[in-house]
C-alpha cells in the first residue's frame, strides 16, 4: 500500500536512497572482508573437530548479525517508509531475531574454540571485548523481547507504548554503536594476538585489510546513525495508523 | 545573568543535575584509574630520557583531553543553561582547545616512545587504533577551527551559521563516540601486548582494573550523549539572543 500524502517532500529526501545504497555496499564489503580475512588469511572455517578454525566463524557471524543485519533492521522503518506499518514491524522483528541467531552461533564458536582447545582450555570472558560484547548481546535480546511484547504481541496499550518508544529507539542506537565498538576491539585483539604472523607492524596486505575492515565498519555504522537520526528522513505515519510518536 | 523565563520546566529538568554529577564522578574516576594503571602497574611516568615510560603519558593525556574535557565542553551548553551565551561559547572553545593541547602532548608521548625506543624504532601508525585516533584528532582540530571562525571570530552571517550548526553538533557527538571507541581499542592493545605480565587471562587485579576502565568510559560517554541529545534538556535561547537553531 502506498501513502503518497505521507511521503516526505522530495527536497527532504534527496540523497536518502543514495546514502542507503552506499551503506548497503559498505555492509556487504565488511562481511566479504571478514570472510576473506578468516577464510583466506586465518586458515578457513571448521566446526568442533578443529576448534582453532571454529573461532573463525566468530568474527564473521558477529559482524553479519550484530552489525549488518542489526543496522538494516533499524533502517527498515525509513527505507520501507511507504509500506504498511505492520509489514515493517514484522520485518524489523524478523531481521533482529536473525541477527540474534547469528550472534548465538558466533558466541558458540568462540566458547568452543576456548573450551575445546587441544592445548588445554583458554579462560572465557576475561577481556574488555568479551565483557562489552556479552552486555550488548544480552541487552539486545532483552530489547527484542520487550519490543515484541510492547509493539507486536500481546501489544501494550497506547500509553505504555508511547512511554517505552523513546527508550526503545535510544537503546537501539546505543547498542548498535556499542556492537560496532566491540567489533573494533575484537579486530584489535585478533590483530595484536597474531601481530608477528600477520606482519601487523610492517603494513602487510593482511594488516591493511584488517584496518580497512575497521574503517569500513565505522563508516557503515556512522552513516546508519546519520540516516536513522536525521529528522527529515523520519517515516511519517499514515492518517489511519495507530501511531506511537518516536520522541515524546 | 539569569533568564528565569527560559529555564526548562522543573519537570523536564528533574534528574538532569544528578546525572551531570554522576557523569563527573565517572569522568574523574576514569582519569584516576588510568593514572593508577600507568603510574602504579605500568611503572610510572617519564619523559624522553625513558621512552617506554614516556608512553604511559599517552593513555592518561588522551583520556583527559579527548574524552573527559571534550565531553564536558559539549555538556557546557546544557549545564550553564542560564548564563549568557557568549560566556558559554568562550568556555566551550577554551575547554576544547585544552583538550587539543592534552591530545597533542599525548600524541608526542606515543610517537617518542616508538621513535626513541632503545631497542630500535617501532613503526608508527600501523594499527587500526592509530588510524582512527589520528582521524579523530585531525577532525577535532578542524571542527574547532571551523567552529571558532563560524561562531566566535570573525563570526559568519546568520544564514551560514544556521547551515553549519547541525553539522557542528552531529560531528561533535560522532567524534566523541569515535574518541571513546579509539580509547577502548587502545586499552585492548595495551592489555593484549602485556597479557602475560598483566595476568590478563587470569583476572588479576590489573586485568579487572583495565576492564573497569573500559566499562566506566562507555558509561561516561553513553550518559553524556544521553544528556546532550535528550530534547527536554536543550538550552532555550534568551529572547534578545542572536540565536542559531540547533536543528533545522
Amino acid at each position: 500500500m502506498y501513502f503518497d500524502g505521507n511521503a516526505a517532500s522530495s527536497a527532504d529526501m534527496r540523497y536518502f536512497n543514495w546514502v542507503v545504497l552506499f551503506v548497503q555496499v559498505l555492509g556487504v564489503v565488511s562481511v566479504v572482508i571478514t570472510a576473506v580475512w578468516m577464510g583466506h588469511f586465518r586458515g578457513g572455517f571448521a566446526w568442533q573437530s578443529d576448534p582453532s578454525h571454529e573461532f573463525n566463524y566468530h568474527p564473521l557471524f558477529m559482524i553479519i548479525g550484530m552489525v549488518f543485519l542489526y543496522a538494516d533492521a533499524i533502517l527498515a522503518y525509513r527505507v520501507f517508509r511507504n509500506d504498511r506499518k505492520i509489514f515493517i514491524k514484522v520485518l524489523h522483528a524478523c531481521m533482529h531475531i536473525s541477527a540474534l541467531i547469528f550472534a548465538a552461533v558466533g558466541l558458540k564458536a568462540v566458547f568452543d574454540s576456548h573450551n575445546l582447545n587441544p592445548k588445554g582450555p583458554i579462560p572465557n570472558l576475561y577481556s574488555l571485548h568479551s565483557w562489552l560484547g556479552l552486555f550488548v548481546v544480552v541487552c539486545f535480546g532483552l530489547q527484542w523481547l520487550l519490543g515484541f511484547i510492547s509493539f507486536l504481541w500481546p501489544k501494550l496499550g497506547m500509553r505504555a507504548r508511547t512511554l517505552y518508544m523513546p527508550y526503545h529507539t535510544f537503546w537501539g542506537v546505543v547498542l548498535l554503536i556499542l556492537a560496532t565498538a566491540t567489533a573494533l576491539m575484537g579486530i584489535t585483539e585478533k590483530a595484536i594476538f597474531h601481530k608477528d604472523e600477520i606482519g601487523y607492524t610492517s603494513f602487510s596486505s593482511e594488516a591493511i585489510l584488517i584496518n580497512c575492515l575497521g574503517v569500513i565498519l565505522v563508516s557503515f555504522t556512522g552513516l546508519v546513525i546519520y540516516l536513522v537520526t536525521k529528522p527529515e528522513y523520519k517515516r511519517q505515519p499514515a492518517p489511519e495508523e495507530d501511531h506511537v510518536p518516536l520522541d515524546n
